[in-house]
């Protein structure tokens, strides 16, 4: 009961006409949810800190040994709503239905909401997990520019987080991105691990000159650079049995009339190992510059974030698996962020009915969201 | 020397650090522009008007019969400095030259700006001109809306325009957008016509979901459609010598970890005959349609603007041409919209070294700059 009323009351936060969600962080709508977040963890008696990023942190007790759950608050642009928020408020109704059952913890419990997971605004994934444990340096993350054109210094003041300091594992309940539970005929899973992926930024160079006016043989038109570059991404995932997307993409001067000179495109990469990924990329960007060569054009590309392999914790997920069954994924997630970074991290999947994600149309039934909640209630009560 | 100090002030206006002009229509660069032209008129004893539409003329005297002079103001995004404005203050440099002749003319000489020739802001190129001709009705056109959400009728009052009562013809000089002049050896050209032209927005709608954990075979990715497409629009204009580009385009949500729903592009094309306009975006529309079936995308073709061939007035362009070289353009101009709307219209072209136009390298010399105000002041010897 508690999670449909609380799922209830985010559901308008950020929410656009097309029933997506745009929820960038340190906008409006995440403030607003943060403050929910505040709220919730105050009425049940948690204290709460931000750190120096605006990562969250509610918790039960002080100390150290704590077990961390959570998830992040931050949409793509047109979202769904189930993509981060499904775990940070499923935590929340985790620990009233151990409070239902009595149990009483003998280690601390800790809830987060990470900052930025999506990495739509400033183009580094899972940014808040990635301060927090210091795998991404401060000094180089403040210079991050968003499509805004506000820096990441701008909008937050930036240090050192503690937030982690005591944390002795992690489980992130997600909402499933694809249809393997569905399959599996399971509404819960636990994750084994996650595709090392990453996105590079694709930037032609052309010579802009006037649509009509110049001769088809006198171009050096960057739109057809990338418009290569882009098919053959889809191929060479597709041959490969990887994934790879051109997702976004500008255009300068972005006029009808006009030949463009820049075209920057956005390859999102993800393959089951490390090498196979260098590979798939390798093949794209030697396609992409083949191609730039006939077209006069120039390219150049620059890795924005890659995140290598993940396993996660095996023990930790025997302990909250009880049998269910186990899946990777090809998403990245803070969990990811904090294995890599040397804690016991274990995820736990709802399913998702269509597979869809990053669109309005994404979905959960609310009898897996409770099957969730009870899953990690389960796994609370086993590890604290 | 006239011409030079007007040019040299208006250089700043507008202009970005790339060197390019942004002067979208009803912005403060071009009021900034038009305070200028009003300036520059009343120096010279003209008389002002304004049509509904924020269309401008300098008339020397009252009355029909009436010489008409002048181009526009705007620019692309990231536009040069000659596209436009080169016509507006040669034509006040000729009427400067006509007096250092002591030439007393007989008939009024008009000096027009017209609004929004680019199309940049709303969409429709010369939408000022087809406005005072009333070949766009202003109850469709005050629905236009353009890329930053503002309404064409939220910006200009609309109505009637008599702009263009009692003009008995109109000579446009522009810089040539190409290399005809070049190859010609010739600083100045008389304009034959313009070729048939126009832009189509495809609308490629697609399913939005997860860039890593769709599988490649799951997706309905309109960026493919859309790529396949730029690429099929450059094939068949090169292979049919006439010209077809995609410079602007648009996807929705435009991250880069997400499959978009919709991908929007604009082609831009051009053919010597209206068949065979007709006959090159029907092929690349069924080629996108092709494409469209195997991506498991759609595909919504829209006109939205399109422009017939234009055949300037040939007596017209004898008395004013002077021997000088015919060529054709493949560029649309207000120009056109006139004589297609039954006032007899020449246009004069100055000389591009390189060709260039709509981008910031587009340049001519001063010399021929000059020539062309010389040009312009024959024509008006002969003409008024």
């Amino acid at each position: 009961m508690t999670f449909e009323r609380m799922w209830a009351d985010l559901a308008p936060v950020g929410r656009a006409a097309s029933g997506g969600y745009l929820r960038h962080p340190w906008t409006s709508p995440t403030a607003e949810l943060e403050a929910w977040f505040e709220e919730a963890a105050t009425a049940r008696g948690l204290a709460v800190e931000r750190d120096a990023f605006g990562n969250l942190l509610a918790t039960t007790a002080p100390g150290p040994d704590r077990v961390l759950v959570g998830s992040h608050f931050d949409s793509v642009p047109d979202g769904g709503a189930y993509d981060g928020p499904l775990g940070v408020v499923s935590a929340f109704a985790a620990l009233d239905v151990l409070e239902d059952r009595g149990f009483e913890p003998t280690r601390p419990i800790g809830i987060a909401a990470f900052q930025a997971e999506e990495g739509s605004r400033f183009g580094v994934a899972c940014l808040g997990s990635r301060l927090a444990t210091g795998s991404m340096p401060w000094e180089s993350a403040r210079e991050l520019t968003g499509r805004d054109g506000v820096r990441l210094g701008d909008v937050v003041e930036g240090g050192d987080s503690d937030l982690l300091h005591g944390v002795s594992c992690f489980v992130e309940l997600h909402v499933e991105q694809g249809r393997g539970l569905v399959d599996l005929d399971a509404p819960v899973g636990v994750a084994s691990g996650i595709w090392p992926h990453g996105r590079w930024r694709f930037d032609f160079a052309g010579v802009a000159d006037h649509a009509g006016a110049t001769r088809m043989e006198d171009r050096h038109d960057p739109m057809l650079t990338y418009a290569v570059t882009a098919l053959a991404a889809n191929k060479q995932a597709r041959l490969a049995g990887q994934r790879a997307t051109f997702g976004r993409v500008e255009a300068v001067p972005n006029g009808t009339n006009a030949i463009p000179s820049h075209v920057t495109g956005w390859l999102d990469a993800r393959a089951e190992t490390e090498p196979a990924l260098e590979h798939l990329v390798g093949l794209v960007s030697a396609q992409a510059r083949e191609r730039a060569r006939l077209d006069g054009t120039s390219l150049t590309v620059t890795a924005e974030s890659v995140s290598g392999s993940v396993s996660f914790d095996a023990p930790l997920a025997a302990r909250i698996g009880r049998g269910r069954p186990v899946l990777p994924t090809q998403a990245g997630h803070d969990a990811g962020v904090l294995q890599a970074a040397g804690i016991p991290t274990a995820m736990l999947f709802v399913r998702n009915p269509t597979g869809v994600s990053h669109s309005p149309a994404e979905h959960a039934e609310t009898a897996d969201c409770l099957a969730g909640v009870e899953a990690l209630a389960d796994a609370l009560q086993e590890l604290a």
